[in-house]
């Protein structure tokens, strides 16, 4: 059966030689005679497999010795949260209003102590990210920020440098760029953008925060007790972090960060350059402020734009309607979306447009 | 390679027809040219996947309509707190201390109310399960037991029927024998013994409750948001639904669970055949509450047991040392063992006590 090209904004497509290790792994795994959904998470098999993929998440995200790599149950919307849960504590932190997700982290923080939000361009559609920030108010506990926005299409292109601790929901770009990830106290991750499936958390926690935790909550919901049991306190989602470890070694393979980074910015290019080469396209992220995961665009007219990505998934481009919230276009090219995909997008593009421009 | 025969307590062998079609999933499922790891879970793709998952579960199970079939993230371990956090509520509540897991969910449901343990076997190991209970205080809001004890190796092989509406940690036992599912107020199960990998929990919540349950906690807690969005309020673990939807199938056409309790009868007829044949070994649970998914068993003697799991494992019979915290034996032949294994299993064991009987 032939594949198509998969804009989903995920879970997104993944690289094909990942998929086709996994497809062996699942018969049998590193010459253990046991399939990888098989396998103990106490056994020696799965110690490699977890060991191999902090270390290259360690290297690839610059992480230094005192920052923990947990692989966590819940998804990305677990740690909206379990962070205030665990470290604010009726303290004050500064969320950036910068799309949906951001905004339901900064809901559920509202529960664990004072919210302030500097920032927010949702009257706007949330079409743009914040260029520069003030200092956050004395004895803030940290500034938490959503790097990339799926629904929006909008992107972070810098680390907001205010002062205070920070942490980043990284979902939807992590490990897209070059990054010092040993700048931030916290960052957390669901799999299944750039990474692998769905079911899998990744979360970073710098050490100095494992004081401040709480632990007079569910031992589940401590990472106080992740960190101590290696994200081993209950069964991991362990095919899930399988995956992450074989995505991250197709990273390093590649070339690491760097060349990813330049693969990314070729698609988005790719991408831009034709919503930007007549008027017919507008692109809905500001400028400055636009993604190069996912990709937001319209033609104006909703009947049209519905006409599009139909016409598109007969021709086998399938995903690119956007975000239920907010109608449009949408198309997501992670890391893991090839050239051949983007090149046949571009040209459906074309070709939508000298037949309805 | 060469599969090796697995008594691993879970992640757990699987149906190997199930890893075949899963293989193939993940290059490309249902003709939709797109892997099963890629494709959205809001897409018609995935749909069908989840769909047929709950429609088989209702069907095995014998559930009611008004039993909601939800499927989570976090393992049975965030049921612990997740159950009492919604519906204890200060309230008091009954739980049997069959083994480790019983009494972690008991720890848990101590923050949120008042728990009686009229029974407990922790004395002796855990080595049984209650014959009979007395009927639980005035006003008790459920009582919860788990069914099997992997670490133990005991099961209930009845459902205890006191009169207060009852919840099941089924996670090892669940789909092993034909069960009125309709009976339970509250049934979780982590997937990762008897139906698929690890990463996601069925929990199945009956409608009565849904008023019960505390609406002032993160949404990611709330039963009712997971009713409400039918387990998308975010990103559930696809890939565990889909396996899970081909282990239920695959129990489906097997003849459902009738025809698997007698494989599991007679399987587990062969091993605790073998361990009372002459006295060499010693089955770790009491006579009627003995597991038929978890065996437990001892030479008597620490250091032969270890060469006995040493020899077993090089002679490509994996995982059958006991758990961390009581050593000895246990093999575990959950729904997906095979026949093959159990015999080789059987065998093995023979030979041992003839060289060192």
């Amino acid at each position: 059966m032939t594949r198509i090209h998969n804009f989903s904004a995920g879970p997104a497509v993944l690289p094909e030689s990942v998929l086709r290790e996994a497809q062996e792994a699942i018969w049998e795994h590193g010459g253990h005679g046991i399939g990888i959904l098989e396998c103990s998470h106490r056994s020696a098999q799965f110690d490699a497999v977890i060991d191999s993929a902090r270390a290259r998440i360690k290297r690839l995200m610059n992480l230094s010795d005192s920052q923990h790599i947990l692989f966590l149950h819940g998804g990305a919307r677990t740690q909206f949260f379990m962070l205030p849960m665990n470290v604010l504590r009726g303290g004050r932190a500064t969320y950036l209003d910068t799309g949906t997700w951001a905004e339901g982290a900064a809901k559920d923080a509202r529960r664990y102590g004072t919210v302030d939000v500097p920032f927010s361009s949702k009257a706007t559609g949330w079409d743009h990210v914040p260029a520069t920030l003030d200092t956050p108010p004395e004895g803030t506990v940290y500034l938490h920020y959503t790097s990339n926005n799926t629904v929006a299409g909008t992107e972070f292109h810098h680390v907001p440098d205010v002062g205070v601790p920070l942490v980043c929901d990284m979902s939807s770009d992590i490990m897209s760029r070059p990054v010092d990830g040993s700048k931030f106290q916290f960052i957390y991750a669901g799999a299944q953008k750039n990474m692998g499936p769905s079911g899998v958390t990744l979360a970073i926690l710098e050490d100095s925060w494992l004081e401040r935790c709480d632990k007079d909550i569910p031992e589940m919901l401590q990472y106080g007790i992740h960190v101590k049991k290696e994200s081993m306190y209950n069964t991991p989602c362990t095919f899930g972090i399988y995956v992450i470890e074989r995505v991250t070694a197709w990273l390093e393979g590649l070339g690491g960060l760097e060349a990813i980074d330049r693969m990314n910015q070729s698609q988005a290019d790719r991408v831009y350059g034709e919503i930007d080469r007549t008027g017919f396209w507008h692109g809905k992220a500001q400028l400055g402020s636009r993604s190069r995961m996912n990709i937001t665009f319209t033609t104006g007219d909703a009947d049209l734009d519905t006409r599009f990505h139909k016409e598109a998934a007969a021709a086998g481009l399938s995903g690119l309607k956007g975000h239920r919230s907010v109608g449009g276009l949408r198309a997501s090219i992670y890391n893991a979306q090839t050239d051949a995909a983007v090149d046949a997008l571009v040209a459906f593009m074309g070709d939508f447009e000298a037949r309805n421009g």
